[in-house]
């Protein structure tokens, strides 16, 4: 069964809204076993609206239209899908009554003569109530069989209707299930990542295995068609534990929901870890990442900031004289500053950065983009040197993930095993 | 003039990602005075992708295709859009080179043959640099004198793609000139800076002002149309006055360019001051933003992530007493902890944060959301106590632009009439 979007109002062709609601319908409709082929934006324009709706009824079963249902004359969506489908408009009693019970027990109680236009609806369709707002959803099935389901555009009252209202609806049209597993991986780029699973991809069919790059990441959805979840956790299984194989400890998590800086929480938290933060390039975005995960503050107490020589001599203890010798911007510098941040804040494990973020203070032999980071841990120092691309806000995000990634591979490598169980 | 967004990508189709792009370029697009109608998002298919591509020949005068350059077998727009237009795809040696050159610097030696599908471009196309990635952009013009251009979908690529190279071609190709002035606003919602100038909207003409909620920030757009942009400039002036004059110093800047941090930074450049910074809930973001700026380490020099009270005791010397009598999120912790940053790093300003994020740890007299922020300037120390709605990241995202604009109008109070000038 294949499903449309089409997202409906100028605010959205003018830029000034983020389209969250196609996102946020895309994955629902995805988890459906629906595919989604298209989505459209457009503006509340009868013509150019009526053409949309045309074109998605000749190729797609469902079309699911959001916005332009409320009261302003603006608002088409209703009235346009009615002439496609050449329906009549009739007033609808229930959502009348609803809409007079709706400002009844608001402050703004002047209804304006607009607010009744909400209360039509379109012949023999499905009313959907909303329990949110004024403008209720329909469901209109048409002659040839496709179905059209109209919801009001705030996200606010688009997504509780359509979780309690609509998801229950779809479920009765479709027989099979599309289970998905997502493997995320980090330290591998994202062609050479294809390139190491060609084959499988080469010779898939079900389930499907998908790659996606993410800032410095690669995740790798693997879906399954099946009867039920059960089957498809059951064609899932040995696709991901082949990829288990193949990129080992690269893989970071297993779980839909799971960022790198939660896999170094959990890491942290599961060994009776702390860590702390040294930042010079990166200037907080790190330690921001990882207190980013709620319950961070157990396994994280101090990060420091020290952009000037000073600031890192006094508070990590890194001697003038490696600093003099070495520069602020160097393995040396990037060694003591993660053993100094382990000393002072106390903590089991420690991660330093120091680089050049540019656009400015690059010079030949210490071009922009060349980061030192530190990762102490277990009485041990490893300083890696890396070489990143891009302005100064890509040097700096992969300089966070790469330092993220620096640390889980090396509690990975420390309690190998213990962790395998969990990935 | 009319623009047609098409952006290519499966991740899209499953709601794994939201599409920024879209809402990015149509923005951009408004900006530049070009109508945009439609907006797609459509799957790595051929045959979707060239139906969608032929759709949009047939009824825009610009196509923007965002997506699918990458070199992964997925990756078919450019391949797909050669296609369409009967023309060849052929190697481009600057862009091979500047493949070559993107890889030597880096870490991952191992440039994987898919790589080189980068290098091929459509025949009789303008290529564009990527300065972030190995993809090029491209522009091609059809016969019948469309214009199809073609980005990587990465916003860290696209984004100073179209701003560096693709924004003066367009602006080449219009007979009347797009001026338009930004009214960057800190401190005030959207709803009540849009009733501030209703009037104004009301009776809009030439120029238009465009509201723009953005993160906490309300940016207002004058634009105007004109034949010269000089004539622009002597449209959007009295607008500009009047906004200047209905906000006050909520303004911090009518520079399209400079963000909230980049107005702090500029501030304390410009009268020789030096900040330091005290984080509790908002863990190094704080930091992070100001040392987003290219320069801020003349300014910035020490950053303190204090999430544990022994931290906030040791290094901003917080009294244990006011810990125990107020608790670690409270006005005279937040105040401690300015007062110390500043002492400790010697600085003349400083900043604190200490607050509840969420989703846990939240209680009836201090709820998830309530945050304090101190900011210490010129031997003053002031607390604002803020109660923030919105999951985690919002309340943290809030925080920091709340703190970045108490430091700014603190800056604005004591050196008012010096920075008029510059606003």
């Amino acid at each position: 069964m294949t499903v449309e979007l089409i997202s409906v109002g100028t605010e959205i062709l003018l830029g000034n809204i983020v389209n969250t609601n196609a996102s946020f319908l895309a994955e629902k409709c995805a988890a459906l076993g629906m595919a989604n082929y298209y989505q459209i934006s457009v503006g509340d324009n009868e013509e150019r609206l009526s053409g949309v709706i045309n074109t998605a009824l000749s190729r797609s079963d469902i079309i699911i239209l959001t916005g332009g249902l409320g009261p302003t004359e603006d608002d088409l969506t209703k009235e346009v899908t009615a002439k496609v489908l050449k329906r009549r408009l009739v007033e609808d009693a229930g959502s009348r009554s609803r809409i007079e019970e709706y400002f009844k027990g608001r402050e703004r109680k002047d209804i304006t003569e607009n607010n009744w236009k909400q209360a039509l609806i379109i012949e023999g369709c499905q009313v959907v109530e909303n329990n949110n707002g004024t403008a209720p959803g329909l469901i209109v099935k048409t002659e040839e069989g496709k179905i059209i389901i109209l919801m009001p555009g705030p996200p606010g009252e688009m997504i509780p209707m359509f979780e309690e209202s609509i998801v229950p609806y779809l479920k009765t049209l479709s027989e099979n299930v599309l289970y998905s597993e997502m493997v995320k991986i980090c330290g591998i780029g994202e062609s050479k990542a294809e390139t190491m699973i060609k084959d499988m991809i080469d010779s898939q069919t079900n389930p499907t295995i998908a790659p996606y790059a993410k800032n410095g990441e690669v995740h790798l959805r693997v879906t399954a068609l099946a009867a039920t979840k059960e089957e498809g956790m059951l064609l899932t299984a040995p696709v991901v534990a082949e990829l288990k194989k193949r990129f080992g400890s690269h893989i970071y998590t297993t779980d839909e929901k799971v960022t790198i800086e939660e896999a170094v929480i959990n890491l942290l938290t599961k060994f009776n870890l702390t860590v702390s933060t040294a930042e010079s390039c990166s200037g907080g975005l790190l330690a921001g990442r990882l207190v980013n995960v709620s319950g961070a503050s157990a396994v994280f107490e101090e990060g420091f900031i020290t952009y000037s020589n000073k600031a890192k001599m006094k508070y990590l203890g890194v001697s003038e004289s490696t600093l003099k010798k070495y520069g602020a911007v160097s393995s040396e510098t990037a060694k003591e500053m993660a053993a100094g941040a382990a000393k002072a804040a106390g903590s089991l494990a420690a991660l330093s950065v120091t680089g050049i973020a540019g656009p400015e203070g690059g010079t030949e032999s210490k071009p922009v983009g060349l980061v030192y980071i530190g990762c102490y841990f277990d009485g041990k120092i490893e300083v890696r040197e890396f070489h990143f691309k891009g302005n100064r806000q890509k040097v700096r995000e992969y300089t966070v993930i790469s330092a993220l990634d620096f640390l889980r591979t090396s509690l990975v490598n420390a309690y190998g095993e213990a962790i395998e169980n969990n990935r």
